[in-house]
């Protein structure tokens, strides 16, 4: 008799996301006419065309693939050496931080990565995640088991919670007690929240104490603008020894739909067999990769290198500068109506205190048949997330504008 | 402090492709001009060009991702509609086999998915596979604490080995003993070998009786020439409760660098809780892709559509060809040479008695040494690969010839 796996039945009601899909769906489907008004600010989507270095790489790629001669067939599962390079080269030694090449594995999702990633990681780990907190970091570790049943607010028993409000700046400290693993995503999603570097360099120190694990999500570094914010955790001294961090080129190449993405796993870090033996990770991951994986679509991993030639860089810093253009439009739209407002300066997303004491899933509907705003109600990032709501600058300026103009009617509606 | 997934650590050197490499790379050092020779038939990597079907699919999805207007972000992480009913449409309904779109999920690979099938599978099923066997059942299953250390053969302790050799044709019969999990793969790799419909319905029955479940894999089903052999285990009354069914355009598209695959997990398919509940995988499925997925890149669905056109149709059917007419001249020179030689007929693989009383990388390095020829040591397959070595026909018609003219020297060197 073949079994299934049991985790998966702890899984609260749909992810987010789907969710938020069937409550729109089901809204046009009854508002016709409304719908054709409706905006997206939800789900954390670019909107803008693909840069035309990317798109100029993928299309002569694409033809190389119709020669014999150029054609290419199975790759590194890793990840082409042209694009680990890039990277490494231009992510992080041009910053004098120390990666090597073959520190960088080519995915095709931070998602996925973020989720993979627990497969060479034991069970017995006891896993910090903030609250709020992107979901798939929470999911991931009910379907591999990490956790018991979640209770009425939604939290799992077995993950140790790290509450973050307006009295942190939704930026969470080191635990008092000894974790094992913690996810730390900066800039923030749902929150927009960064971390400075002391804050960073506190979750370094920590780890080290306690031969911690810091997996770091770091998908969108490009919006930051404060010189002084870190953009990679390996800006820290120390961070090689105890994290794995995690990019894509989603949301700074507007990638959503074309998929590459990479994760860093430095040669000395270190994680312990069950009888204490410390080994590195990377021959883990490496495994891994060529076991459950066969690499990126080669047009795609040309189009992402093409983001480092001179003219992808300045496409890129383009669409960064056009999306918190939106966000500022956003932010001054929000404050405006009279709403506490976060976030949305060296991140794209504005994370915003639900208006007249509506709970988020409230303000959601409210958005959603008031104002023909998708946003992404904050409940659904955990129970911290409660009584605010996300706004995404994922869109285009006229869309963002008239956004702006519905959110104002908030204050006199 | 952070643990590792020691059942990582029970994995034998290398997977069986990296460890080739490995082996090529070092010839090709020492030997530089032997290695200009070098002819590849091992890893069953295509060779001819994508079709232009597909790459000129792929052009176009490129241009409408550098429009605002027909720009397209974060897809269906299941695949696009348009690519899920032109499968169920072509490769099943056409075929008056019963498939819904929604039951086929888009992936970017195959190898990922019967590896990432595990995650949806309770810990506690009794596994069988094959041997030989694609390495990748036995490795994803070590990874996931489903197997105890191997032994000196390389058979891991837990898993449920069916043997295959030439006294049953290289089809495994169903054991005597109930178990919950089948890999089954047909046409075969390694072996070339193909399953009569008789073969499986046998294997249907078995699954009916133990409620097993069948993890069919049919990547190389576009290579069956004889009508009276089953493409899809769906063609088998009843297999839609047993069957999990993989799917590539890797080897018909010539897609192994363009990456993208499907799997196919009808509706009424169930597996059992711990507690002994039937429920239905599709949604545990359906979950997974959702969390730990983010849908494969656009252009590459676009191109995989364009291979159920008329003339991807007919690029897909002239690439099959070309690649039997080599496996044809492979065999024959196989023969010639006084080998016994199986597979090939149905099937791109050539599976050859060692010569001499080689063993199968002993066979291996005579190859790449002597007759600069890469081919697959069976031993890699498993213990009763050993005996055997694995000659792919993917390659041009040039090479091919002169790998035949090579072999041919065997019996005359």
């Amino acid at each position: 008799m073949a079994f299934l796996n049991d985790n998966y039945l702890k899984l609260r009601a749909g992810y987010l996301f789907p969710e938020i899909s069937r409550r729109v769906s089901a809204f046009a489907l009854a508002n016709p006419e409304a719908s054709k008004r409706l905006i997206r600010c939800g789900i954390g989507d670019v909107t803008e065309p693909l840069p035309a270095a990317a798109r100029e790489a993928m299309h002569k790629a694409i033809d190389e693939l119709g020669q014999r001669e150029t054609f290419r067939g199975y790759g590194p599962e890793q990840g082409y050496e042209f694009l680990r390079h890039a990277i490494a080269e231009n992510d992080f030694r041009f910053n004098n931080i120390e990666v090597a090449d073959d520190e960088i594995f080519i995915s095709d999702g931070s998602k996925c990565d973020c989720g993979n990633i627990l497969d060479i990681l034991g069970s017995q780990n006891r896993i910090a995640i903030t609250d709020p907190v992107y979901p798939v970091y929470v999911d991931t570790n009910v379907m591999a088991g990490h956790t018991g049943e979640s209770d009425d607010s939604g939290a799992y028993a077995g993950l140790h919670y790290l509450p973050c409000d307006a009295s942190n700046g939704f930026i969470a400290e080191p635990p008092a007690e000894a974790v094992d693993v913690v996810y730390l995503c900066f800039p923030n999603n749902p929150t927009g929240a960064v971390a400075t570097r002391a804050q960073l360099e506190a979750w370094v120190v920590y780890a080290q104490k306690n031969r911690a694990l810091l997996l770091f999500d770091a998908a969108y570094e490009a919006y930051i603008s404060d010189p002084a914010i870190p953009h990679s955790i390996y800006e820290i001294p120390g961070a090689r020894e105890v994290a794995i961090e995690f990019r894509s080129f989603s949301k700074n190449g507007g990638f959503t739909g074309t998929r590459c993405a990479y994760t860093v796993v430095p040669k000395n870090l270190l994680a312990s067999t069950s009888t204490g033996q410390q080994l590195p990770l990377h021959p883990l991951w490496s495994r891994r990769s060529s076991t459950k994986f066969n690499g990126v679509s080669y047009p795609v991993q040309r189009g992402a290198e093409a983001l480092y030639s001179k003219a992808g860089k300045e496409q890129v810093a383009a669409l960064v500068q056009h999306y918190m253009g939106n966000a500022a439009i956003l932010s001054t739209a929000a404050r405006d109506a009279g709403l506490t407002v976060f976030g949305g300066v060296n991140a794209p997303y504005i994370w915003v205190g639900t208006p007249r004491n509506k709970t988020s899933w409230e303000t959601f509907d409210f958005f959603l048949e008031d104002l023909n705003v998708v946003i992404t109600p904050g409940a659904g990032f955990g129970s911290n997330g409660e009584g605010y709501f996300r706004i995404s600058a994922f869109n285009s300026r006229a869309n963002a504008e008239e956004v702006a103009c519905r959110i104002r009617s908030i204050a006199t509606g």
